[in-house]
Protein backbone atom coordinates (compact mmCIF):
# COMPACT_ATOMS: atom_id res chain seq x y z
CA UNK A 1 0.00 0.00 0.00
CA UNK A 2 2.78 2.23 0.74
CA UNK A 3 4.36 2.13 -2.23
CA UNK A 4 1.15 3.01 -4.27
CA UNK A 5 0.88 5.54 -2.24
CA UNK A 6 4.15 7.05 -2.85
CA UNK A 7 3.80 6.30 -6.39
CA UNK A 8 0.67 8.97 -6.52
CA UNK A 9 2.81 11.92 -4.37
CA UNK A 10 5.77 10.88 -7.47
CA UNK A 11 3.21 11.51 -9.91
CA UNK A 12 2.26 14.79 -8.92
CA UNK A 13 5.63 15.67 -8.08
CA UNK A 14 7.20 15.06 -11.98
CA UNK A 15 4.10 17.36 -12.98
CA UNK A 16 4.87 20.22 -11.02
CA UNK A 17 8.54 19.40 -11.55
CA UNK A 18 8.18 20.02 -15.78
CA UNK A 19 6.24 23.21 -14.70
CA UNK A 20 9.09 24.15 -12.71
CA UNK A 21 11.71 23.15 -16.01
CA UNK A 22 9.62 25.28 -18.32
CA UNK A 23 9.71 28.28 -16.05
CA UNK A 24 13.47 27.75 -15.61
CA UNK A 25 14.02 27.40 -19.90
CA UNK A 26 12.06 30.24 -20.41
CA UNK A 27 13.86 32.51 -18.01
CA UNK A 28 17.44 30.58 -19.22
CA UNK A 29 18.45 29.92 -16.00
CA UNK A 30 20.53 26.90 -15.00
CA UNK A 31 19.14 24.92 -12.15
CA UNK A 32 21.38 22.98 -9.79
CA UNK A 33 19.72 20.62 -6.85
CA UNK A 34 22.58 19.84 -4.32
CA UNK A 35 22.02 16.40 -2.28
CA UNK A 36 23.59 14.95 1.00
CA UNK A 37 23.89 13.59 3.89
CA UNK A 38 23.30 16.01 6.94
CA UNK A 39 26.87 17.07 7.46
CA UNK A 40 28.67 16.50 4.73
CA UNK A 41 29.13 20.07 4.10
CA UNK A 42 27.00 21.24 1.35
CA UNK A 43 26.65 24.78 2.87
CA UNK A 44 30.31 25.43 3.57
CA UNK A 45 30.97 24.17 0.09
CA UNK A 46 28.18 26.36 -1.80
CA UNK A 47 29.64 29.21 -0.05
CA UNK A 48 33.01 29.13 -1.15
CA UNK A 49 31.69 27.92 -4.77
CA UNK A 50 29.33 30.88 -5.05
CA UNK A 51 31.90 33.57 -4.14
CA UNK A 52 33.68 32.32 -6.95
CA UNK A 53 30.94 32.16 -9.76
CA UNK A 54 29.95 36.05 -8.75
CA UNK A 55 29.16 38.30 -9.79
CA UNK A 56 30.03 36.28 -13.74
CA UNK A 57 27.30 34.17 -13.07
CA UNK A 58 24.21 35.89 -10.83
CA UNK A 59 23.68 33.41 -8.70
CA UNK A 60 20.11 32.29 -6.63
CA UNK A 61 20.11 30.04 -3.71
CA UNK A 62 16.83 27.97 -2.65
CA UNK A 63 17.96 26.20 0.75
CA UNK A 64 16.00 23.56 2.36
CA UNK A 65 16.09 22.03 5.70
CA UNK A 66 13.29 20.74 8.21
CA UNK A 67 13.93 23.57 11.15
CA UNK A 68 16.51 26.91 11.01
CA UNK A 69 17.40 29.44 8.91
CA UNK A 70 21.00 28.95 9.87
CA UNK A 71 22.30 27.75 5.87
CA UNK A 72 19.90 30.80 4.51
CA UNK A 73 21.82 33.06 6.64
CA UNK A 74 25.34 31.50 6.10
CA UNK A 75 24.82 31.62 2.25
CA UNK A 76 23.15 35.23 2.43
CA UNK A 77 26.88 36.55 3.11
CA UNK A 78 28.18 35.69 -0.39
CA UNK A 79 25.56 38.69 -1.47
CA UNK A 80 23.08 35.73 -3.39
CA UNK A 81 19.93 36.33 -3.21
CA UNK A 82 18.40 33.43 -0.85
CA UNK A 83 15.77 32.07 0.34
CA UNK A 84 15.28 29.43 3.18
CA UNK A 85 12.42 26.70 2.79
CA UNK A 86 11.60 25.03 5.91
CA UNK A 87 9.76 21.46 5.19
CA UNK A 88 8.13 21.47 8.58
CA UNK A 89 5.69 24.01 7.46
CA UNK A 90 5.33 21.24 4.63
CA UNK A 91 4.26 18.31 6.91
CA UNK A 92 8.05 17.93 7.87
CA UNK A 93 9.14 16.87 4.60
CA UNK A 94 12.62 14.98 4.20
CA UNK A 95 13.17 16.77 0.85
CA UNK A 96 12.38 19.40 -1.08
CA UNK A 97 9.43 18.84 -3.61
CA UNK A 98 8.55 20.82 -6.91
CA UNK A 99 5.60 22.19 -5.64
CA UNK A 100 7.76 24.23 -2.42
CA UNK A 101 10.33 24.80 -5.64
CA UNK A 102 8.15 26.68 -7.46
CA UNK A 103 6.84 28.80 -4.37
CA UNK A 104 10.35 29.59 -3.44
CA UNK A 105 11.18 30.76 -6.83
CA UNK A 106 8.69 33.23 -7.04
CA UNK A 107 10.26 35.26 -4.28
CA UNK A 108 13.32 35.45 -6.95
CA UNK A 109 14.71 37.84 -9.15
CA UNK A 110 14.20 35.20 -12.17
CA UNK A 111 14.93 37.84 -15.18
CA UNK A 112 18.32 38.60 -13.31
CA UNK A 113 19.77 35.15 -12.51
CA UNK A 114 22.09 32.54 -14.40
CA UNK A 115 22.02 30.00 -11.86
CA UNK A 116 19.56 28.55 -9.38
CA UNK A 117 21.12 26.44 -6.80
CA UNK A 118 18.92 24.48 -4.68
CA UNK A 119 20.13 22.93 -1.46
CA UNK A 120 18.30 19.93 -0.83
CA UNK A 121 17.53 18.64 2.88
CA UNK A 122 20.41 16.69 4.21
CA UNK A 123 19.29 12.80 3.12
CA UNK A 124 20.52 10.42 1.17
CA UNK A 125 17.67 8.74 0.26
CA UNK A 126 13.99 10.87 -0.33
CA UNK A 127 15.60 13.61 -2.08
CA UNK A 128 16.92 11.59 -4.95
CA UNK A 129 13.46 10.50 -5.60
CA UNK A 130 11.73 13.56 -6.44
CA UNK A 131 12.21 15.71 -9.61
CA UNK A 132 12.59 19.69 -8.32
CA UNK A 133 12.74 20.77 -12.71
CA UNK A 134 16.78 20.99 -12.18
CA UNK A 135 19.32 20.50 -14.99
CA UNK A 136 21.59 18.79 -12.90
CA UNK A 137 21.76 16.94 -9.68
CA UNK A 138 24.89 16.88 -7.22
CA UNK A 139 25.61 14.34 -4.42
CA UNK A 140 28.27 15.54 -1.82
CA UNK A 141 29.67 13.36 0.14
CA UNK A 142 32.40 13.87 2.94
CA UNK A 143 35.20 11.46 3.75
CA UNK A 144 34.38 11.10 6.96
CA UNK A 145 31.17 9.23 6.09
CA UNK A 146 32.70 5.48 4.85
CA UNK A 147 33.30 4.07 1.74
CA UNK A 148 30.39 1.96 1.08
CA UNK A 149 27.71 4.83 0.86
CA UNK A 150 27.27 4.66 -2.76
CA UNK A 151 26.42 1.05 -2.52
CA UNK A 152 24.21 1.56 0.37
CA UNK A 153 22.04 4.74 -1.19
CA UNK A 154 22.78 3.36 -5.01
CA UNK A 155 19.52 5.54 -5.85
CA UNK A 156 21.06 9.00 -5.01
CA UNK A 157 24.45 7.95 -6.93
CA UNK A 158 22.39 6.65 -10.21
CA UNK A 159 20.42 9.90 -10.56
CA UNK A 160 22.63 12.48 -9.98
CA UNK A 161 25.15 13.82 -12.54
CA UNK A 162 28.52 14.74 -10.67
CA UNK A 163 29.76 13.90 -7.46
CA UNK A 164 31.64 15.64 -4.80
CA UNK A 165 33.94 14.10 -2.19
CA UNK A 166 34.65 16.50 0.67
CA UNK A 167 36.33 17.31 3.48
CA UNK A 168 39.68 15.44 1.98
CA UNK A 169 41.57 18.17 4.59
CA UNK A 170 40.77 15.37 7.12
CA UNK A 171 42.20 12.40 5.14
CA UNK A 172 45.71 11.94 7.24
CA UNK A 173 43.47 11.29 10.47
CA UNK A 174 41.06 8.66 9.10
CA UNK A 175 41.18 5.46 8.52
CA UNK A 176 39.81 5.67 4.75
CA UNK A 177 40.12 4.46 1.60
CA UNK A 178 39.57 7.03 -1.08
CA UNK A 179 40.09 5.10 -3.63
CA UNK A 180 37.75 2.59 -2.90
CA UNK A 181 35.07 5.56 -2.62
CA UNK A 182 36.02 6.81 -5.51
CA UNK A 183 35.46 3.33 -7.18
CA UNK A 184 32.08 2.46 -5.55
CA UNK A 185 30.96 5.78 -6.84
CA UNK A 186 31.67 4.22 -10.33
CA UNK A 187 30.43 1.12 -9.88
CA UNK A 188 27.01 2.77 -9.19
CA UNK A 189 27.02 5.22 -11.97
CA UNK A 190 29.68 4.35 -14.14
CA UNK A 191 31.65 7.32 -15.97
CA UNK A 192 30.22 10.24 -13.22
CA UNK A 193 32.67 12.75 -12.90
CA UNK A 194 34.17 13.19 -9.32
CA UNK A 195 35.34 16.17 -7.28
CA UNK A 196 37.82 15.86 -4.32
CA UNK A 197 37.77 18.56 -2.92
CA UNK A 198 38.06 20.27 0.67
CA UNK A 199 35.40 23.02 1.11
CA UNK A 200 37.53 24.23 3.96
CA UNK A 201 40.93 24.63 2.48
CA UNK A 202 39.21 25.11 -0.98
CA UNK A 203 41.44 22.50 -2.09
CA UNK A 204 40.38 21.06 -5.57
CA UNK A 205 37.10 23.37 -5.51
CA UNK A 206 38.23 25.21 -9.24
CA UNK A 207 37.46 21.86 -11.42
CA UNK A 208 34.14 21.62 -9.28
CA UNK A 209 33.54 25.68 -10.06
CA UNK A 210 34.44 25.15 -13.83
CA UNK A 211 32.29 22.13 -14.13
CA UNK A 212 29.61 24.88 -13.36
CA UNK A 213 30.53 27.28 -15.14
CA UNK A 214 30.63 25.05 -18.42
CA UNK A 215 27.38 23.56 -17.35
CA UNK A 216 25.84 27.38 -17.32
CA UNK A 217 27.54 28.35 -20.24
CA UNK A 218 26.02 25.41 -22.19
CA UNK A 219 22.21 25.82 -21.70
CA UNK A 220 23.01 29.68 -22.22
CA UNK A 221 24.29 29.10 -25.59
CA UNK A 222 21.36 26.42 -26.75
CA UNK B 1 -2.93 15.90 0.35
CA UNK B 2 0.94 14.47 0.87
CA UNK B 3 0.80 15.40 4.67
CA UNK B 4 -3.14 13.44 4.58
CA UNK B 5 -1.59 10.13 3.13
CA UNK B 6 1.56 10.36 5.57
CA UNK B 7 -0.69 10.40 8.30
CA UNK B 8 -2.56 7.03 7.02
CA UNK B 9 0.61 5.25 6.60
CA UNK B 10 1.69 6.42 10.08
CA UNK B 11 -1.78 5.31 11.64
CA UNK B 12 -0.77 1.48 10.11
CA UNK B 13 2.42 1.88 11.71
CA UNK B 14 1.20 2.69 15.12
CA UNK B 15 -0.79 -0.74 14.84
CA UNK B 16 1.97 -2.93 13.49
CA UNK B 17 4.40 -1.17 16.21
CA UNK B 18 1.96 -2.06 19.36
CA UNK B 19 1.97 -5.75 18.20
CA UNK B 20 5.45 -5.96 17.84
CA UNK B 21 5.67 -3.79 21.52
CA UNK B 22 3.28 -6.82 22.86
CA UNK B 23 5.80 -9.35 21.04
CA UNK B 24 8.94 -8.10 22.46
CA UNK B 25 7.48 -7.75 26.24
CA UNK B 26 5.93 -11.86 26.35
CA UNK B 27 9.37 -12.38 25.22
CA UNK B 28 10.79 -10.08 27.98
CA UNK B 29 13.19 -8.47 25.43
CA UNK B 30 14.01 -4.92 25.81
CA UNK B 31 14.47 -2.99 22.38
CA UNK B 32 16.80 -0.13 21.19
CA UNK B 33 16.40 1.85 18.14
CA UNK B 34 19.39 3.68 17.18
CA UNK B 35 19.19 6.13 14.66
CA UNK B 36 21.73 8.51 12.81
CA UNK B 37 22.76 10.14 9.43
CA UNK B 38 24.63 8.28 7.23
CA UNK B 39 28.86 7.78 8.03
CA UNK B 40 27.97 8.60 11.70
CA UNK B 41 29.23 5.28 12.77
CA UNK B 42 26.55 3.18 13.80
CA UNK B 43 27.81 0.20 12.56
CA UNK B 44 31.17 0.34 14.19
CA UNK B 45 29.65 1.79 17.61
CA UNK B 46 27.47 -1.25 17.71
CA UNK B 47 30.13 -3.43 16.97
CA UNK B 48 31.94 -3.14 20.20
CA UNK B 49 28.73 -2.02 22.21
CA UNK B 50 27.56 -5.58 21.30
CA UNK B 51 30.90 -7.30 21.89
CA UNK B 52 31.21 -5.67 25.60
CA UNK B 53 27.46 -6.71 26.17
CA UNK B 54 27.66 -10.25 25.41
CA UNK B 55 27.38 -13.17 26.68
CA UNK B 56 25.90 -11.60 29.69
CA UNK B 57 23.72 -9.92 27.68
CA UNK B 58 21.95 -11.98 24.70
CA UNK B 59 22.00 -9.71 22.01
CA UNK B 60 20.72 -10.26 18.12
CA UNK B 61 20.57 -7.03 15.64
CA UNK B 62 18.34 -6.33 13.19
CA UNK B 63 19.83 -3.71 10.27
CA UNK B 64 18.11 -1.86 8.32
CA UNK B 65 19.83 -0.47 4.87
CA UNK B 66 18.24 0.64 1.34
CA UNK B 67 21.05 -1.45 -0.26
CA UNK B 68 24.16 -3.86 0.45
CA UNK B 69 24.19 -6.41 3.59
CA UNK B 70 27.54 -4.65 4.13
CA UNK B 71 26.79 -3.97 7.85
CA UNK B 72 25.17 -7.20 9.05
CA UNK B 73 28.04 -8.88 8.12
CA UNK B 74 30.70 -6.71 10.16
CA UNK B 75 28.40 -7.41 12.81
CA UNK B 76 28.17 -10.65 12.57
CA UNK B 77 31.68 -10.97 13.52
CA UNK B 78 30.23 -10.17 17.03
CA UNK B 79 28.48 -13.42 17.44
CA UNK B 80 25.26 -12.13 17.74
CA UNK B 81 22.70 -13.17 15.37
CA UNK B 82 22.10 -10.71 13.09
CA UNK B 83 19.07 -9.90 10.11
CA UNK B 84 19.46 -7.26 7.54
CA UNK B 85 16.57 -5.63 5.65
CA UNK B 86 16.88 -4.18 2.56
CA UNK B 87 14.52 -1.78 1.92
CA UNK B 88 14.88 -1.63 -1.51
CA UNK B 89 12.57 -4.63 -0.91
CA UNK B 90 9.70 -2.42 0.42
CA UNK B 91 9.66 0.26 -2.24
CA UNK B 92 13.25 1.90 -1.11
CA UNK B 93 12.10 2.72 1.98
CA UNK B 94 13.63 5.29 4.41
CA UNK B 95 13.12 4.17 7.57
CA UNK B 96 12.42 0.65 8.77
CA UNK B 97 8.68 -0.12 9.17
CA UNK B 98 6.90 -1.76 12.62
CA UNK B 99 5.64 -4.51 9.60
CA UNK B 100 9.46 -4.99 8.38
CA UNK B 101 10.37 -5.29 11.91
CA UNK B 102 8.32 -7.80 12.86
CA UNK B 103 8.79 -10.12 9.64
CA UNK B 104 12.70 -9.52 10.61
CA UNK B 105 12.22 -10.81 14.26
CA UNK B 106 10.58 -13.82 12.99
CA UNK B 107 13.62 -14.82 11.98
CA UNK B 108 15.71 -14.54 15.53
CA UNK B 109 15.44 -16.70 18.27
CA UNK B 110 13.39 -14.63 20.45
CA UNK B 111 13.15 -16.81 23.47
CA UNK B 112 16.77 -16.96 23.88
CA UNK B 113 17.08 -13.02 24.10
CA UNK B 114 17.84 -10.21 26.24
CA UNK B 115 18.77 -7.31 24.34
CA UNK B 116 16.96 -6.42 20.35
CA UNK B 117 19.23 -3.38 18.31
CA UNK B 118 17.38 -1.89 15.69
CA UNK B 119 20.28 -0.42 13.41
CA UNK B 120 17.73 1.62 11.55
CA UNK B 121 18.41 3.63 7.71
CA UNK B 122 21.14 5.80 7.86
CA UNK B 123 18.54 9.15 8.12
CA UNK B 124 18.00 11.89 10.68
CA UNK B 125 14.03 12.93 9.23
CA UNK B 126 11.99 9.60 8.30
CA UNK B 127 12.89 7.33 11.11
CA UNK B 128 12.03 9.59 13.80
CA UNK B 129 8.34 9.17 12.92
CA UNK B 130 8.26 5.18 12.63
CA UNK B 131 7.38 3.42 16.17
CA UNK B 132 8.69 0.35 15.59
CA UNK B 133 7.78 -1.03 19.16
CA UNK B 134 11.05 -0.17 20.42
CA UNK B 135 11.72 0.43 24.38
CA UNK B 136 14.53 3.33 23.67
CA UNK B 137 15.61 5.83 20.83
CA UNK B 138 19.14 6.62 20.65
CA UNK B 139 20.84 9.22 18.00
CA UNK B 140 24.35 8.68 17.18
CA UNK B 141 25.62 12.29 16.03
CA UNK B 142 29.27 12.57 14.69
CA UNK B 143 31.69 15.47 15.64
CA UNK B 144 32.54 15.88 11.57
CA UNK B 145 28.78 16.74 11.11
CA UNK B 146 28.51 20.23 12.91
CA UNK B 147 27.55 21.93 15.92
CA UNK B 148 23.59 22.95 14.58
CA UNK B 149 22.06 19.24 13.71
CA UNK B 150 20.22 18.92 16.63
CA UNK B 151 18.59 22.55 15.79
CA UNK B 152 18.08 21.31 12.12
CA UNK B 153 16.79 18.12 12.83
CA UNK B 154 14.15 18.88 16.16
CA UNK B 155 11.90 15.84 15.87
CA UNK B 156 14.93 12.99 15.76
CA UNK B 157 16.57 15.00 18.69
CA UNK B 158 12.99 15.49 20.52
CA UNK B 159 12.06 11.32 20.49
CA UNK B 160 15.38 10.08 21.57
CA UNK B 161 16.15 9.10 24.97
CA UNK B 162 19.81 9.17 24.43
CA UNK B 163 22.30 10.71 22.30
CA UNK B 164 25.43 9.57 21.30
CA UNK B 165 28.57 12.28 19.98
CA UNK B 166 30.56 10.02 18.44
CA UNK B 167 34.24 10.31 16.60
CA UNK B 168 35.86 12.63 19.36
CA UNK B 169 39.10 11.43 18.17
CA UNK B 170 38.80 13.69 15.40
CA UNK B 171 38.44 16.99 17.30
CA UNK B 172 41.96 17.97 17.35
CA UNK B 173 41.32 18.27 13.98
CA UNK B 174 37.84 20.11 13.32
CA UNK B 175 37.35 23.50 13.99
CA UNK B 176 34.15 22.20 15.94
CA UNK B 177 32.31 23.41 19.36
CA UNK B 178 31.23 19.88 20.88
CA UNK B 179 29.56 22.25 23.81
CA UNK B 180 27.68 24.24 21.45
CA UNK B 181 26.23 20.92 20.10
CA UNK B 182 25.63 19.32 23.31
CA UNK B 183 23.89 22.63 24.38
CA UNK B 184 21.79 22.57 21.28
CA UNK B 185 21.01 18.81 21.48
CA UNK B 186 19.49 20.06 25.57
CA UNK B 187 17.85 22.93 23.96
CA UNK B 188 15.92 20.33 22.17
CA UNK B 189 15.44 17.56 24.43
CA UNK B 190 16.19 18.95 28.35
CA UNK B 191 18.13 16.09 30.58
CA UNK B 192 18.47 13.90 27.52
CA UNK B 193 21.61 12.20 28.44
CA UNK B 194 24.87 12.35 26.09
CA UNK B 195 27.27 9.61 25.77
CA UNK B 196 30.94 11.37 24.09
CA UNK B 197 32.51 8.36 22.66
CA UNK B 198 35.02 7.50 19.87
CA UNK B 199 33.89 4.51 18.81
CA UNK B 200 37.49 3.91 16.58
CA UNK B 201 39.89 4.35 19.97
CA UNK B 202 36.47 3.20 22.02
CA UNK B 203 37.19 6.26 24.69
CA UNK B 204 33.81 6.85 26.67
CA UNK B 205 31.87 4.04 25.77
CA UNK B 206 31.66 2.20 29.11
CA UNK B 207 29.04 4.82 30.21
CA UNK B 208 26.94 3.62 27.22
CA UNK B 209 27.08 0.69 27.28
CA UNK B 210 26.18 0.65 31.38
CA UNK B 211 22.95 2.41 30.15
CA UNK B 212 21.78 -0.22 28.29
CA UNK B 213 22.55 -2.57 30.75
CA UNK B 214 20.89 -0.71 33.23
CA UNK B 215 17.84 -0.61 30.76
CA UNK B 216 17.83 -4.09 30.18
CA UNK B 217 18.31 -5.06 33.54
CA UNK B 218 15.26 -2.52 34.70
CA UNK B 219 13.12 -4.20 32.15
CA UNK B 220 13.67 -7.66 33.14
CA UNK B 221 12.91 -6.82 37.01
CA UNK B 222 9.17 -5.67 35.56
Amino acid sequence: MEVKVVRKVLDVNNTMAEQNRKLFADKNIFVLNVMSSPGSGKTTTLGKTIARLMPEMRTAVIVGDVSTTNDAERLAKTGAPVVQVNTDAFGGDCHLAAHVIATAAATLPLDDMDLLIVENVGNLVCPAEFDIGEDRKVVVLSVTEGEDKPLKYPLMFRVCDAAIVNKIDLLPYLEYNKQETIENILQVHPGMPVFEISARTEDGIDDWVNWIKDNVRRKKAL
